[in-house]
């Protein structure tokens, strides 16, 4: 009788080339068959932008057991619903984002596009991982996480999520792990966010950098304290934004 | 004594030129000081991306009594990252996104550049609100909206926002509304999301387009069931999207 394999669908910000994501296909292939879609050049901050405007195509890079490698000119969010529409033959099991080059802790998790791959997948009822390293470096090495990765994988593929929840994965670059925090996410602010440079045409113009400040550093519960501190940090996040502790004194404005 | 005047910053997806966002300035200038900072053409389903990688510039269209307009070339988050940090005096009292061709309720809260004005405004701490009608005509008619525009700007600017809240507002389009209603995001799901054509040159492409379906019709307590049923959807909105409810469940796959 053949057991048919789990089907994981694979994108991130960084490009398909990136190490990140090549590093997490050599992780899963042993355990799942893996469809990657990702964007054809790095995508940082993309968010969940999706392209309303532009025609989207397609590559297909490599195709051997198991593992199909594409491309796609679009936002990561793009890679994932043009992968489930128009590549998958089958819902995957999983979708997942990263391995980013970088953290998406914190107010991170608003701007990154590993997060927008995780939320999107979420947002089809498909249970949905994020994994970021913190180290931006195109050459960083993603080898300490593969225990994490597969037994974090395993275990989702196993037992699923709740609706409308997805995992954050922060790993810290330190030599060895203090151990894994299940964490909340951080009140930061990114400060200093733009450099202005003047063109010899006569104009301005600002690089968008910035520097970011932990608003709570003393919490113990925040995955920045957790990834400071030398702990992998989980965050489980949720799709439903709504301030529910906020809708009775919003309703008193109105009287309703 | 001279009083100082309240100053709001107002930025779109829709371009600066959108009526929306003119309608809206028409309809708050009389209380407040206004600076806008919106992008140079339309910039939909931008989300809260950011830009990592192209230079951002600035343009001032007008200066008068009260309100200045600018564009920038990059994302809605950029517009009120670089009116932040380099067009705003002093720290605005609020930040205004809209108001939007098109609702912004339920899922699209993540794919809204409206919504990433608002949100990048409550990562700032600043009490920040969106403004969306469920009509994307380019020459929707917004003066129905002037009323509550102005009676939800004036209470924000009078008794602030719980901090990491900001709110949602979302118009539909009836003749008579049936009130107003403070509602949670309903889940729904996006289909049919990609429209294959073939290029004359011989490969094919897509266009994102897609139809929306609510995926819990019968609740009651839901923005797109309030705006079903003719009532103003506020959707009070929060930027720690930590799902605390998931987070026994995660912790126990850690013994942690």
């Amino acid at each position: 009788m053949e057991i048919k394999r789990p089907l994981l669908l694979i994108s991130n910000d960084d490009g398909y080339q990136a190490k990140g994501i090549n590093c997490l296909i050599d992780m899963l292939k042993d355990i799942a068959d893996i469809i990657v879609c990702a964007p054809d050049d790095a995508r940082s901050g993309y968010s969940c932008a999706f392209s309303a405007g532009i025609p989207l195509r397609l590559n297909l890079h490599r195709k051997e057991q198991g593992v199909e490698v594409w491309s796609c000119n679009g936002t990561p969010v793009d890679c994932v619903k043009m992968a489930l529409a128009n590549i998958c033959k089958r819902q995957p099991d999983m979708v997942i984002g990263g391995i980013n080059h970088g953290d998406n802790a914190s107010v991170n998790t608003h701007y990154s596009g590993t997060m927008g791959v995780t939320i999107e997948g979420c947002l089809k009822y498909i249970p949905s991982v994020a994994f970021s390293l913190c180290d931006q470096h195109a050459d960083a090495d993603f080898e300490p996480l593969r225990p994490y990765v597969r037994e974090i994988t395993q275990r989702v593929l196993n037992e699923g999520l709740p609706k409308g929840v997805c995992l954050n994965v922060n790993f810290p670059l330190v030599p060895v792990y203090q151990g894994v925090k299940v964490c909340r996410m951080a009140f930061g602010t990114w400060y200093n966010e733009t450099e202005k440079h003047h063109h010899s045409r006569g104009y301005d113009y600002w690089w968008m950098i910035g520097h970011y400040r932990n608003d709570e550093p003393e919490a113990e519960d925040t995955d920045n304290w957790a990834l400071h501190h030398g702990y992998i940090a989980i965050t489980p996040t949720q799709i439903d934004v709504t301030a529910y502790q906020a809708m009775d004194q919003i309703s008193s404005w109105f009287n309703v």
